[in-house]
């Protein structure tokens, strides 16, 4: 554990923290527009280079250079190792009470970044197979879950009120199955924004909203908690703001009509980081309440994934070429007599909730169901009819800000209803 | 600093050190063989992706997969992923005296290394411009720099013995200069094995040799040197027997005649770990004379590198395709009339040390020279003449493991004529 500092040190510490902030803005400022000017320059050199892709939501999209994330990727990346010593720059002269947990979640942060960046670009131009992918970030996340368990944090849950009287205690130590609901973090958020994808500027939006959202978090905390907390926050925001610079940077270029595409690259890189801030910055729960859009979404999708019911390779909103050039929900079709007891719970609840669009018809004489493909993206086509390509980003990406909005609502407001103390 | 040990806890320690390295031996072992497999898996996925090279050196090579290095680099990160954890885990029970910068030593070199691999894979695919490269290894070991900053370690040089009566001192403080040498360092190492690359089996051989040269100077000073000492050298040995295996894997596919390309992916990710087991383990100056043939292919090319002679795109020997199917000398040409004062006194040089196979010839009307292109490999094949390809390899390497063999006498005998104490 670190030293415990006394109040005069926590003073000035409160100050070195603003300080080392404000570096870090500059710096992300900095970053963001050197991204912005290496991924045009490295437009051209994609495309001679054989990587690009079609947008199929386009009539003629010509050749799109993809994975343009790594570009910002290793961007982030410079800008990280830049600043890493800057935090500590205090400890120079004199190494008595250096903060070696401090600079260990920092570098166990970084190695998981940078796997997660490589990861994703070595998936972009070798599509690995599931098995090889899965081992990779879980097994990249191990010096992260090392410093967590050497910064002394607790394992223990704080039991919402009602329940405290049955189980007898405040706290509960969940011990060992912490660190797995933590490695199941960041196979959930590596993927988390991979699961929306395939729209102009979905990918790159959702990273700036997440990370925004928690930035603002890590602000109002590192103003309420004490330093030792507080400092953990501004690791969490000296890593998510160059971060959102870059990712500016790049929807600037991604959005609609996109010039670029991200990439896996950009999606596990996003995601992992979101992890890396939630469990350094010790708020692994919070983070969740903020990615409740990518939470539902893998929830609606599990009929679908686990093949449940049929799962088309691509289930990407449908454009119609031929007509009003709109997106359309795509469908799944299969016959309700063939599916499992259990998939046709599934339909008949999501039918009964009003979020499906079931159709039946006749097909060589059998019955045959017609249902939209099980995304979020599709779910909102349900409601509010055909969009324009941009128009569904852009509802998308106010629904993510709402559930931002009603998630700063519940963490510090509703929650005091379940808990006595609200950290 | 760690905390200092008593002599009961240096018995068990130096216990616990070599319980270690039995763990990573047998991980090791596991990494080879799966690498092996692995790479043999993704041969085909390669040459559908469009991943391939032909071989300059073969009659008729068809598709050669590149850059396969990186399917060997991800199993080396993730054993040492895997490995983290061991040497730390008789602290699980009672932190207290926890070797944080131990610890923190291994994560810098984690990131150095991954930066590395990211870097080799991002160029092989794109081609990044010089100017782009330069930043991100020198970058990337800031954390390095600053672990060993941390970990107290001297930036002062023991002075040989005959130069001390001058100076007047026994060790000289250089400082920053120090950190401006491992800074430099890094970017030798970076392209060290990339510099003599080119022919079957030489960059996997290069690492194999270097890897297992250092990490039998690693047990050697483990048992001579004092625990912390020791740890060090056992750091650096754990993060050495990975490599070696699945260099050794990436070697049986490789070599003549290769069923694969290594790719920069592998000569940076070897050079990088190099330089990080150099600076952790406290050996950075004998480091370089286990590379003094990579050292003497740098200042023998520094005519060309620096274009005081013509430097022509490739320096590869020339196979001889059309007659004894040898690899001969590969030339380059100019007017002697037209180059520098400085460059005729090099020229002039190499020709009085015998390095340099000169010739001249007269081209429409004018005194013009031919020269071989200056590379170790070049050099090889004036004094042998020309070589079959696999015979070139096997001299090179041997004439690597006669420098490594030189190395050992250098550092611990001839040493001890120049300094008092030979650690």
């Amino acid at each position: 554990m670190d030293q415990p500092l006394n109040s005069e040190a926590n003073s000035s510490n409160e100050e070195y923290i603003v300080e080392t902030v404000v570096v870090n803005v500059f710096l992300s400022l900095i970053a963001g527009y050197l991204a912005h000017y290496l991924m045009k320059e490295y437009i051209p050199i994609f495309k001679q280079r054989g990587l690009f892709g079609k947008d199929m939501c386009k009539l003629n999209s010509g050749d799109i250079p993809e994975p343009m994330g790594v570009i910002a990727a290793a961007v982030y990346l410079i800008f990280v190792f830049l600043f890493i010593s800057v935090p500590f720059i205090v400890w120079v002269q004199d190494s008595s009470g250096f903060p070696y947990v401090r600079l260990l979640s920092l570098l166990g942060g970084v190695i998981s970044i940078c796997a997660a960046i490589l990861l994703g670009f070595v998936d972009d131009i070798l599509d690995l197979r599931w098995r090889h992918k899965l081992l990779f970030p879980t097994l990249s996340s191990v010096p992260l879950l090392i410093v967590y368990k050497l910064s002394g944090h607790s394992t223990a849950m704080l039991l919402p009120k009602f329940i405290q009287p049955f189980i007898g205690t405040t706290y509960l130590d969940i011990g060992p199955l912490f660190y797995i609901y933590m490695g199941m973090l960041v196979i959930f958020c590596t993927n988390a924004i991979n699961i929306i994808a395939g729209i102009n500027g979905v990918e790159a939006g959702q990273g700036i909203v997440l990370g925004a959202s928690i930035a603002i978090f890590n602000v109002i905390q590192i103003a309420r908690l004490d330093v030792e907390e507080g400092w953990y926050h501004s690791l969490s925001l000296c890593l998510l703001l160059p971060f959102i610079a870059t990712s500016v940077a790049l929807y600037s270029l991604n959005r609609y009509p996109a010039k670029v595409f991200v990439g896996d690259t950009y999606c596990y890189w996003a995601g992992m980081l979101l992890a890396v801030v939630g469990i350094l910055g010790h708020f692994s729960k919070t983070l969740l309440i903020f990615c409740v859009p990518q939470v539902f979404n893998f929830l609606y999708s599990i009929p679908q994934l686990f093949h449940f019911v049929p799962c088309p390779r691509h289930r990407l909103p449908r454009f119609d070429r031929d007509g009003d050039k709109k997106l359309h929900i795509s469908v799944a079709e299969f016959e309700p007599e063939k599916i499992s007891k259990l998939a046709t719970i599934m339909v008949v609840t999501l039918r009964m909730t009003k979020l499906l669009k079931y159709e039946e018809f006749q097909k060589d004489g059998a019955r045959w169901a017609r249902i939209n493909n099980l995304t979020i993206l599709n779910l909102i086509l349900k409601f509010t009819g055909p969009l324009y390509e941009y128009q569904l980003n852009n509802v998308f990406l106010g629904l993510q800000i709402a559930c931002s909005a009603l998630a700063f609502v519940g963490r510090f407001y509703f929650a005091s209803f379940l808990y006595d103390e609200v950290h």
